[in-house]
């Protein structure tokens, strides 16, 4: 920053360019050859130019942000997805706005417009408070991971799969009853197809089950009192039954197994739990606990690819924009720890 | 964003000001007087006027932008700093440039380059990487938090107090031998206060001690094979008395307890342990745990204010640049809860 400025005029002298050849090179680069290109990029090496990309952002629009918009940071998988979009930076440069909504929707769409105002060029969207032909509506690319996707690109797992993993795998641990707690998610958001797939499994092999679908809350003490009514509902319903849980997500699963710890000292042989998202805490609990794995990294580097394909298309000359959204679908990984058979 | 744009001659014609006075409003409000600037701003009200904030910063440099440099997403403190950070935005408007470290210092450092490309108003720095002198030539306002700060603003909690609370409290739960396990802290780190404070405390009333001084690792799997090692070696060295022990953080103390109820069912009454941070680990713990509690909230707001405040000055016509750079220092709370007596 304290380095002489390098003008336009100074880059013109050296190379022997006009200055509205240098001032194309910034704001057109594809009207030059390559090899004038390469001239310019030689130049500003050897005059160690410090570009001041606000300028060039004015110029160009290639502002190089990507809007980040995460539920919140409570849930262990929300920390760890935004950990792996960061490191995206390393291999595609572009630099993240984030944002928490923490469920404040008037606070999201306030922050998006601003966003909006600085010409982001993407936005990566995991909150699931603004429907996606919003948007879409404000045409930059967008790319949502498990959240509703009917009008925007999407990476999401594979939810169905996931409950099939679950739901099979606490059937062969000879649960007598199984029971899947979730929200009471839409049928447009991804997570529903966990749902879907516990169902199927239960049904096809005349599993007993129970659904429980409720919402437990965004912090630990909503979650802790939810969960302890589910625990006194089960063991009056189902006293002496062994009980195979699928949770909706590992920080959840976590709750429930400190939980029965603290009431019993150890995992009941009556309990059987498996979490969902293979985040940290499912390997740093109390017990090892069985999950469904999202793979994180890969779906957080798929999101920066499809994204970034978009965001360069709209660089071009001539763009083609996406005729229909792009939806990548990563197939989940079961994990089998130490809290089911 | 897709409303027809509203231009300076717009609101020239609307106001009958000349456009060199309407530019002057954006660039350099202050030239104008304040009858006139309320004119203007109404003009912009009527005639529902979209900024573009890019042209806008090009002209004033008021971005407000922060960039906010974390070392990790893996320790539950930063994930609840970072919640924190950026949840001022609803009371300061500013919009944070994101990026987790990871410690490497190049990428890094190349990060914060670009930043200052991008004409970020300040930074908020929480990771250890790059020194104090170095973040201070980039001659924008910078905060740091629990960090090395000798050559910038700094909120800190009182790390001395928060060991001499620690330290105290084992001491009262009559442990024979107090161990503190921490990294190997230069003592330039405001985190060094502890190891002085919990030192202080035993050596006055004579109370048995070690300090333990590793890295202990940035990963789950790192941890859990250096925590092991340190209960062999406690173990053999100390195999009936009670001890005491300090941990460097929550998400440490997790690791440990956890792996003392894996190996005995239960935390035995020859341990007792104290956390540091109150991060959300250490309610949701198998036990809850006690800690030495930063009170994060209050940490993340005088950061932001100390920020803003600078931020503000710089803004000013005849700027009043810091002599010193402030240090605040925000006391510790302890929580005693159940794994010390």
């Amino acid at each position: 920053m304290k380095t002489k400025k390098v003008t336009f005029a100074d880059i013109a002298k050296y190379t022997g360019f006009s200055k509205t050849t240098i001032s194309r090179y910034f704001n057109d680069p594809d009207s030059l050859t390559l090899e004038n290109q390469q001239k310019i990029a030689d130049a500003l090496d050897a005059l160690d130019y410090k570009e001041n990309k606000v300028g060039r952002i004015l110029a160009s629009g290639r502002t190089e942000f990507i809007g980040l918009i995460i539920p919140n940071l409570y849930m262990h998988y929300y920390s760890e997805m935004l950990n792996q979009i960061l490191a995206t930076y390393e291999t595609y440069g572009y630099k993240f706005l984030v944002f928490a909504g923490n469920e404040k929707a008037d606070v999201e769409r306030k922050y998006i417009e601003e966003l909006m105002a600085y010409n982001i060029e993407g936005m990566i969207v995991l909150s699931p408070t603004i429907p996606s032909d919003e948007l879409a509506s404000y045409n930059v690319p967008v790319v949502g991971i498990e959240r509703e996707d009917r009008y925007i690109s999407s990476v999401n797992t594979d939810n169905y799969m996931g409950g099939v993993q679950a739901a099979s795998l606490l059937r062969k641990s000879d649960c007598d009853i199984l029971i899947h707690v979730n929200g009471n998610i839409p049928d447009t958001s991804p997570a529903s197809g966990r749902i879907k797939g516990f169902v199927d499994v239960c049904e096809e092999y005349n599993v007993p089950y129970e659904l429980i679908l409720t919402h437990l809350g965004n912090t630990f003490e909503k979650n802790r009192n939810k969960i302890e009514e589910i625990v006194a509902l089960l063991e009056k319903k189902y006293p002496d039954k062994k009980k195979g849980i699928f949770m909706p997500n590992d920080t959840h699963a976590n709750v429930l197994l400190n939980y029965l710890f603290q009431k019993y000292g150890k995992l009941p042989e009556t309990y059987q739990i498996i979490g969902f998202d293979n985040s940290p805490i499912s390997r740093e609990a109390v017990i090892p606990t069985s999950t469904v794995g999202q793979q994180i990294s890969l779906i957080a580097n798929e999101a920066m690819k499809i994204l970034s394909d978009q965001m360069e298309e709209r660089k071009k000359r001539r763009p083609a924009p996406l005729k229909e959204p792009v939806h990548k679908i990563i197939p989940p990984i079961l994990i089998r720890r130490e809290t089911t058979a």
